[in-house]
């Protein structure tokens, strides 16, 4: 059974009337509800404005893969909270960073770099290719699949070489985009899914959906999420040996 | 001083009239031309159907980065010729390979993936965006260029996780295709880059013949290009230490 | 049900005392006899000497993932079966290479390299030092585990550059090698794991078999193992769309 | 010219006894003093100390390649200064960091781990051998290089997979440690290696220098060090091209 944290901001559906129409219960819930049609995942949300944003200790410390997205509050998310989380990657909690998350605050700190990007607003139709068939992310996912109507993301995206990289974006307005991309951290696993402006049905599309499932159980932890043992050695290997 | 041998297939130039109007001396003298306008690159040319493809043993150890153009004729290239190719790259040389060059026998053997992908000759307008910034091998280029003709390369394309990925395009059709990208097999540096359909001015546009010669630059080996030594050992390093 | 396919050489264990003495059924029936535990694998072997080296288009085809150790007679492997491993790992069979297996052709196929390396046979103790924890090739192992006594196999190992790097070992003789680095190859995930000189009970060790173990379920496919579709596209996706 | 600032925290130099003997003008001037037999380098040293630690903006901006000392007082950097290295690096800047710098917070804000690892102070013996060879790093050194007496370090070391492993230590209590590896931080190269404990001469080894020289040489941008362009696009490529 795999412990899974939707995360979100949850500001724009509180102020943004299109966007309460679109997702009522907020984007989270949205994600949540395909999630749990899964047997094999136990799935919670948390939001922004929650009590240490629906992430305590215990509430981390309780979780496999964390799916997050943000947009307009980033800085408001303490940074005891992005420690924590980062913290907690580390230790091989997957981390599962959607569309305008790649501003957040625990991916910025995972991956070591502006995280910056070209963008417009102005429904471009989004085409997403498959650029590694056979992972398991993109599992039952076509070659390619589209977006009638998105947020243009374009190159440069600033982050380090990606480990794979899975799916790359056209927009109509002749731009690319690395869509999907995933790194190590630690023993954690990350995994950058582009789709998903708060304007936009994305979160009700089936091959998104997918996507993101697949995605989190790619990035589930293999066994017990603990932090690694470092520090100081007394003695060398042949040393200890000799004791024995 | 880098010696530098720029291989074509040059068939299509003897029988397409507009090839050959296009490359009046063949796609790897129109290449040769600008690299030689460097002070700093030894260039020579060498074909197919020249003896023993133009790349003796004696012409390939003196190259220090092999340039590759080759489409309808790869099954001419003789084994030996591409063993000789290959063992040389593991040794230091250089390999900047072009176009439809991904179906060659060396870049297959450098790759060990099917090198394929999806096509389409069509006239598409293709924009290359930059996806590495400050690499050397993009050095002058803008953010993005345009070529508007080329044939169209769509992802899938078949090859192992590059080290860094330079270039990604988008074509009219809305395909993309990484578009440069580098790896490095033993001590030598490979570097695919992507346009060059036969039938368009490719090898005349000012950002294309710069990319290639910052990829020639990039390629080239830092020192003497030399097998590395392997095999036996009969002592270990501490039981080596013991006898001096 | 992962289909495993443990193929062996087998000629050492009918030729040398020694190995037949401590694989009694040759490595292969020790590896296989420690899979077969599992209920989710469904274990065969194949060797050398038998038709088509057990490796008929049939027995390729129902294979998800394919074990090999070789080490004299790895020219003795015939190219057509080569090209049918290689043709399978592309379309998406797991593929793990023990220790002398990293010159046979398959695997030289397959990373585009020599696989050249150091080595002295001399009873050197081994360390293998975890440095990927959380890596699920690694689940179960300490921070690193000891064959007393192995073959030496030292850096430099002619490979590409890993897209993970999992163990590394150091010798006796204080040599260090990577013990244990994957590659992806199309849609098939390719393992290299070091340890197993054939006159060492190495594969009798629990920690050994235990990463074997691992790294079968690792290389299993997510989904149908099928060739990706590459070649001809007559129409731009922009096109065809005007045609819906 | 290549604009080199070599900075070192400088503490132990001035209460260790032991380490001013070795280290009589601290250990940047034993590297700075071996860089500046270099006709194309310029270089000046800066300490923690100093005002911004010797990092205005103005040093930080006349900076091509930045090579860091640090150990027992990472955390009196103050993170102004350390955001305008990090953003300096994502520019273009080289960052090569030694020793006990992987817990420094340029560093680790760079990686997005915790640079964590193990260690051990007892005089071992270290081997640091190849693992990518004619890589300009280590253009001059011999397939393995040898230091007497230095402080161990053992994986795992928390750092994500690197671009390129270029070295491999063992030592003498028969622990290993990946010393040499690079990656990339938007347009900025970044080299991690490992020797120099303070009371050691590890920086008047030949072989030590050499590879610090050649890695300040690797890191340096190719062109201008200028923040990349991120932000808003009014229009997409397709619809600016209509006004043209």
């Amino acid at each position: 059974m795999v412990r899974v944290t939707v995360w979100n901001e949850f500001r724009h559906e509180k102020t943004n009337k299109a966007v309460a129409a679109t997702y009522p219960s907020g984007m989270h819930e949205a994600i949540a509800a395909h999630l749990r049609r899964s047997g094999d995942l136990q799935v919670r949300t948390a939001t922004l404005d929650e009590r240490e944003h629906g992430l305590s200790a215990r509430a981390v410390n309780e979780t496999d893969v964390l799916v997050w997205w943000g947009h307009v509050a980033h800085d408001d998310v303490s940074d005891e909270v992005v420690a924590r989380v980062v913290e907690r990657v580390w230790a091989g909690m997957g981390f599962v960073c959607l569309h305008s998350g790649h501003f957040s605050k625990p991916f910025k700190r995972l991956m070591g770099t502006s995280c910056d990007l070209k963008w417009r607003e102005a429904d471009d139709r989004e085409i997403l290719w498959v650029t590694r068939p056979g992972h398991p992310i993109l599992a039952g996912v076509e070659d390619h699949f589209v977006l009638d109507r998105e947020e243009m993301y374009g190159e440069y995206f600033d982050v380090p070489e990606p480990q794979e990289t899975l799916l790359i974006s056209s927009f109509t307005g002749g731009e690319v985009f690395r869509s999907g991309m995933t790194w190590t951290r630690g023993a954690g696993k990350v995994f950058y899914f582009r789709p998903g402006h708060e304007t936009f049905p994305t979160y009700h599309d089936a091959n998104v959906l997918k996507v993101i499932e697949n995605g989190v159980r790619w990035a589930a932890p293999t066994g017990a999420v603990e932090p690694v043992k470092f520090g100081k050695r007394e003695k060398g290997w042949l040393d200890r040996r000799s004791e024995i």
